[in-house]
């Protein structure tokens, strides 16, 4: 599998390491990739051009895998690649990368599903939010 | 000034040490001894028996203060003595301590003040708030 | 698949939740999880009674999968189960179950490497390491 | 006493907030104020143009004040205002403020001491890192 490449994402963010960022081992702790992530998808669900977010819905994580490639090193800044792979009746499918001075650190695949807040059951993807989501569809390296 | 001792705050709880509260330092970060603070005072708010929390009202802190006397090494638990030392209209001071092996790491003060949730505004604290907090008043150390 | 319970598990500790581990959406926030994951490896990794770890080696994780099952609510602790699933020559697998209130809220797996400090190459796990990860070895649910 | 300015800071550094900064009150975590404080003094202590760190030698914070003006709210970022003033033979007193959407939210000092890494002592401040902290010293507001 070729790595993939910041470019090749529809949708493209950052985050800038903190010191408690890292941890005793003198790297950035293994959790703070899912923050990365999670960066990610909400720079998607909620881009202020177009919303995914609908009142009295939200979107919460159905699954997470992460796959860690390289460490990430303080200072500096992690570059967020996301994009969609499949759009289900009430889910997303995210594929993910994280970059570090151009290299590939990471990659992570989210499922993410439409809950309607008061039921907490899962609510379906409006037009909007397909078309919305249609446009990061991708398949990077 | 004679070192505070855990037995002296009427309020106790702790929180376990997670490996991520390190840092590239190798010890706990200090931002966390933050969270160790707030520990301290959410078991007062929220206290099950005696919760100091109204509808339509929330604690927000107003200032901070936090004394390092030690490191805080991972593994292990910091145990939290919190007082109060000074109740006003609708804010409340304490005093705090945390604890590694009895060993007093950090002292704290905080202000904290009681806002209406609308307004955000400051709302006075009612009788029965100003009875609970007065059995946590104690001047430790 | 049934629902794994704690009990299945041969090695079992916990976190204690802290109220900034809530996000606004009102829950523990997702990457959060990875951190309840960590505290039940680290647990089996720095156990004092039977460490893996050995001088000029350190454990990396490769790879982290999270399943979501339910929100985990502020204020309380999370119990969390860990195994071993499977061991290689110088990577374990782990299968985790996190628990709040005896209801399982998350399970993950992951994959861990045993690196040398230096060269940040994998490094074989000795006899001792694998004795100790052979107790470990469980299939829950 | 007017309220302090970012241009009138001689340090200026910036983070980007993250979801998992927000708590269940819909608000940046009262300790993740303390974390953009850090990454301030950060800024002056690793600064690649004119580093105060020297082997052997780390700062360690020893009292840290925050007077919290106003909530941080999510997305955005966060700028941060860093100045010094007072120099002390191994310690150094910083005042800070921050700024979102030019608004300051809250201002802090902290009292850092320079270390020796294996005694645990206090350690002189060089020449060198007296006239770089020379430099940064001002007094906003």
């Amino acid at each position: 599998m070729t790595e993939p490449r910041l470019e090749d994402f529809p949708a493209r963010t950052f985050d800038k390491l903190r010191y408690g960022d890292t941890d005793r081992q003198g790297h950035v702790n293994n959790a703070v990739f899912a923050t990365f992530m999670e960066t990610g998808r909400t720079s998607v669900f909620h881009n202020p051009e177009a919303s995914l977010t609908r009142p009295g819905h939200s979107f919460v994580i159905a699954r997470l895998t992460i796959d860690f490639k390289a460490e990430i090193l303080w200072p500096g800044r992690v570059e967020i690649g996301t994009c969609v792979t499949a759009i289900g009746r009430s889910s997303v499918t995210f594929f993910q990368a994280l970059f570090q001075d151009q290299k590939c650190v990471a990659t992570g695949q989210s499922v993410v599903v439409q809950v309607a807040a008061e039921t907490r059951r899962s609510a379906l993807l409006d037009d909007a939010a397909r078309a919305t989501l249609t446009k990061l569809l991708a398949q990077p390296a």
